[in-house]
C-alpha cells in the first residue's frame, strides 16, 4: 500500500458482518468477519466490530478515511439502525449504531441501508461512474432502490427514501406484501415474485406442460424458473414476460419522477438475460412518456456480487 | 429601495409574459409585460423581452442579482425552451433563450418550467422555508410537479424531471390523456380531471340528482362541481372523493420515492379545502408504507396566485 487513502466497508447481513479496507480504485485489501447475531445489545456487537475494525486496521490507521456501513433499517440522516426485524438486538429499537462505532475507532462512520450503498458503489467503482442522476434497483428477496440526483443519494427528510419496491403497480386485487399492504412492486418484480408468479401460472394452467411441475419436494424458486427459461419451458417463459412487463411499466414511472440517465439492475434476478430484459425494455418503450424515450439506459450492475456489498458501503466514507 | 439585491421574475404564459422586480422578503416592486405570440421567431421575442428588462431595471440595474424565469417546456440544465406546443415562435425548435436574454441585458439568465418554478417560489418565499426535501403539485388544466431533494430541484439529467402527473395510475381502462397515453395521473387530479369525473358521474347515474345538470350550454367546469359541493351535491361530492382517494394514493408512491417532509399543493383545485383534502388525507393514511406514516405534512400553499409565477421564477436567480 502506497501514498494513497483507504476507507473502511461494513456489510451487516442477517447472519454475518463483513468488513474490508478498500482503496480508491475499489479494489479490497484486508478482510475480517464477525458474527450479526451474537449479541444480546447494540452496546455488545459496536464493542465487537469496533474491536474487529481496530485490529483490521492496526498498520494503515492514519491513512484511513473513515468507515461506511451498509446496514439493514439505516438511517443516513442520523447514523442509527432502526426497527430492524431481522437483527435481534435491534429488532424493538433504535441504536445510533455510527456514534458508537466511530466512538470505538476515532474514525468518521456513517450508515446507509443496502440499496443506497449499493448506489453509492456503482456511482464510485462500478457503472454509474461520472453520472449525476441515476437508480439502482436491487432485486433480491424483495426490491430494494437507491436514487441519486445532482450526485447526491436522495434520502429524504426522514433517512428513509427510496423504497421503490413498495410503490403500488396493482391498485386492485393486487399480491399481499410482507409489508402488510397489497399490489407493491416487490411482489411482482423480485426473486420472491418471480417464484409466486410461476407457482400462480402453473396452477392457472394445469394443462399447460412444464418441466416445474416436476419440482415437488420444495417450493419453486427463481432460479428454477432462470433454468427452464434456458430449456425453453412455457410457464417459465411466460413468467419473465410478466415479470417484465410489470417491472417496465414500474421504471417508465420512476424516469417520470427523476428522469435518471441510467437505472442500473443489481442481484441474481437482474442476471436473467434477455427472459427478463427484452418484455422489460418493450415494456417501456410503450409505456414511457415521450419526452423521456429512449434516454434513459438499462444496465446491468458489473459489480462482483461477493464484493459489491463492502464495496457499496464503503463507498459512503469517500463521501465527507 | 435599500441596501439590499434584487431579482428580476419572468412568467412566460400562453398569451402574455409578466415581469417583475423582487426583493429577498418576496415584495414585487416594479411589474410589466410584453405578449408571448406577437413575434414571428424567438430572437424577435428575446430582443422585445430584454428591452422590457433593461427599461424596467434602469434605476436598480447595480442591485440586480439575475433574471429567473419560468416558460413552459423549460430545459434547467441549459437554458432553452424546447418544443412548447403552445408558444408559435417555440413550437418546432429548440430556443436557448436563457442565453439570449443574457446577451440583451447583461444579466446572467436561468429558466425552468412553471412547476419547477413554484417549487423554488416556496422554498424562497413560502411555505417550505427552510425545508430540504419536498414536492410542489401544481393543479391546474393538467397536473404538474416540482420536487426538491437535498435542497436541490430535482431536474434529472435532461433538464425534465418531475413529470407526476404523467405517472400512471390507472393501469387498465385508463382515460386518454393528452399525452398519447392512457391513465396518467393529471387526467383524474386536475380541474380538467375533475371536470371529466363529474361528467362521467352525471351520465353513470341518470337518476340521480344533481344541480349540475342544469349546466346545458356549457362543459361543466371544476369550478361548477366546487360550487355543487358547498351547497351538498351528491355528484360534486362524490366527484371529489374520487379525486381526493386517487391523489391521495398517488401522493402515498410519491413519498416512498423521495420521502419529502411536506406536499404542497398548489392552483386553484387545491383551495376546494376539506372536499379535496378530506378524501385525500384519508387515501394516503390507509395507502402509506408503515415507515412514513403521519410524518409527510399536506399544505395548502399561501403564495398569492397572482404573483406566485413571477415569484418562483424570481427565486431562480438568488440559486447562484
Amino acid at each position: 500500500m502506497s501514498e494513497s487513502y483507504y476507507v473502511i466497508g461494513v456489510d451487516m447481513g442477517g447472519t454475518n458482518t463483513a468488513i474490508g479496507i478498500v482503496d480508491a480504485r475499489g479494489r479490497i485489501f484486508y478482510r475480517s468477519k464477525i458474527s450479526t447475531t451474537d449479541y444480546s445489545s447494540g452496546e455488545e456487537y459496536a464493542e465487537a466490530l469496533g474491536a474487529a475494525i481496530n485490529d483490521l486496521a492496526a498498520n494503515v490507521k492514519s491513512k484511513i478515511k473513515g468507515i461506511g456501513m451498509g446496514v439493514p433499517n439505516g438511517n443516513m440522516n442520523n447514523g442509527t439502525i432502526e426497527k430492524a426485524a431481522n437483527i435481534p438486538w435491534a429488532k424493538t429499537v433504535t441504536v445510533p449504531l455510527a456514534a458508537m462505532i466511530t466512538s470505538k475507532t476515532g474514525f468518521p462512520c456513517k450508515l446507509t441501508n443496502d440499496a443506497n450503498a449499493a448506489a453509492l458503489g456503482e456511482m464510485i467503482y462500478g457503472s454509474a461512474k461520472g453520472m449525476k442522476d441515476f437508480i439502482v434497483i436491487t432485486l433480491g428477496t424483495g426490491l430494494g432502490s437507491g436514487i441519486v440526483s445532482n450526485g447526491q443519494l436522495v434520502v429524504g427528510h426522514d433517512g428513509f427514501a427510496g423504497e421503490l419496491g413498495h410503490v403500488t403497480i396493482i391498485r386492485h386485487n393486487g399480491r399481499t406484501c410482507g409489508c402488510g399492504r397489497t399490489g407493491c412492486l416487490e411482489t411482482y418484480a423480485s426473486a420472491t415474485g418471480v417464484a409466486r408468479t410461476a407457482r400462480e401460472l402453473l396452477e392457472l394452467n394445469p394443462a399447460k406442460k412444464s418441466t416445474l411441475r416436476e419440482i415437488v419436494y420444495r417450493p419453486v424458486t427463481s432460479e428454477d424458473v432462470f433454468e427452464a427459461a434456458k430449456k425453453g419451458d412455457a410457464i417459465a417463459l411466460e413468467t419473465f414476460d410478466f415479470t417484465g412487463k410489470i417491472l417496465g411499466e414500474a421504471l417508465s414511472d420512476f424516469v417520470a419522477c427523476t428522469s435518471p440517465q441510467a437505472i442500473i439492475l443489481f442481484g441474481g434476478l437482474a442476471h436473467s438475460g434477455d427472459f427478463l430484459l427484452k418484455p422489460l425494455q418493450e415494456a417501456m418503450d410503450n409505456q414511457i412518456l415521450n419526452v423521456f424515450k429512449g434516454k434513459t439506459k438499462i444496465i446491468i450492475s458489473q459489480l462482483n456480487n461477493a464484493e459489491a456489498a463492502i464495496l457499496g458501503a464503503s463507498a459512503l466514507a469517500w463521501e465527507e
